[in-house]
């Protein structure tokens, strides 16, 4: 039996590119589409409870099914896994997003929500992101090594609770200078929001924000991304800071 | 000057826990609520982008100021931060939770999601839950163990890049053995949807799901909470798994 692939996003089932990601994972197996109809990019590992879900059926074949879900990106994976994947997916992928999910990003990333949440339920999975976050983005760019990496982790699997976050320069494929295995650069946002008052004088504020990552260290993510190379961070859902049990313990908190 | 400590929660601003926390932290200095309006809890680490965020003043004073604001727990903290606080916070405290946030549920708290991002914008942060969700919780059972804790971050900091995970039994305070430094029990919810059918005979999904975390062992978050101690998570908001770094280097990927 082939591989069973399920592919959600947090950009919307019509973006571009998760349409990409679907036409390279056919080359592998089945594949199931489960995204949100909407963008949901900064919905991190959110789950909706406050009222139902519905999903919309675009397209239904054997090899290929496409559905589209008004929940988040982790919705997606949860309620495709449980009723709408013939079978348990062998693999998990997310994206390509339109826009890095480097660094800090995965904290806030619906991308990468999705891609912890299938590693959270036992199944391998990779998210995949384009530094361009434009709606036209052109990804033939990033298709060898999308194609490469699905080919490794359906033929190698994954370390156990581990996912792959996988960032892609801006780059023509053969100005890709190869794969590097990093760690997240240490980064934040500056001036998060900018207050503006609207027509009748009442105060708004809308979320905005400068990425500010200096001097990224040879082996984090943005140094990889910025000399040219494709950055694969392992990522893990159990968050414990391991390190500091035995420096707390000794706080006597 | 005294300490100034930003509180936020997801369970939104007219909790009963939220309205606990408050109290114990005026004990120990100034004290801005920035909450959101609404429950919020699911909301994890994700942040509004689509639309504007407004803010509702509830009370001002020099001592304590209330605010409601309608998007997520991260949202509050960022916004708080920038806007509301008349100087920077010396703490970020969350909750008190109604019900869990141990274990695996810290990748979808909203509570939990506004903790690591302090600690991601370099404030301490500490994430207060008590184990029963009921909307109208005693939470006199919790005082003494956040007084406590709270106390403690205050006069020694927390390791770099470290918030707080503290899930509290539901017990009276002298029933409480005492507070255990742990990691993040293995557990995961199954059985995530509920398909029903709508009186249009149109199918929808709606959360729900059982919590699956079977003989959590010694050193565990649910292993402490079993025995009646008081759970003490450190959290890191890098979710790099440094140890798989060389294990994915000699698989070429």
């Amino acid at each position: 039996m082939k591989p069973l692939i399920l592919i959600t996003n947090d950009d919307g089932v019509n973006a571009k590119g998760i349409r990409t990601l679907t036409e390279i994972a056919a080359e592998f197996g089945d594949v199931v589409v489960m995204a949100p109809v909407m963008n949901a990019s900064g919905k991190s590992h959110s789950l909706t409870s406050e009222r139902p879900l519905r999903v919309t059926d675009i397209k239904k074949t054997p090899e290929l099914s496409i559905h589209a879900c008004d929940g988040t990106p982790v919705d997606c994976v949860k309620l495709a896994v449980e009723f709408f994947c013939p079978r348990r997916p062998n693999l998990i992928l997310a994206g390509i997003n339109h826009g890095s999910n480097s660094s800090i990003n995965v904290l806030y990333s619906g991308t990468m929500g999705a891609v912890i949440e299938g590693t959270a339920i036992g199944i391998n999975a990779v998210g995949f992101s384009l530094l361009n976050h434009n709606p036209e983005a052109d990804f033939s760019g990033c298709i060898p090594s999308v194609r490469h990496i699905i080919g490794k982790v359906l033929e190698n699997g994954l370390p156990s609770e581990v996912s792959l976050n996988v960032n892609i320069p801006r780059l023509p494929a053969d100005e890709i200078k190869g794969i590097r295995i990093c760690h997240e650069a240490k980064a934040r946002w500056l001036d998060s929001f900018v207050q503006r008052t609207d027509p009748l004088g009442r105060p708004y504020w809308w979320l905005t924000g400068k990425f500010d990552c200096e001097n990224p260290p040879e082996g984090s993510d943005e140094w990889a991304l910025a000399q040219g190379y494709v950055s694969v961070v392992p990522v893990c859902p159990d968050f414990t800071h391991y390190e500091s049990i035995n420096k707390l313990n000794s706080l006597a908190l």
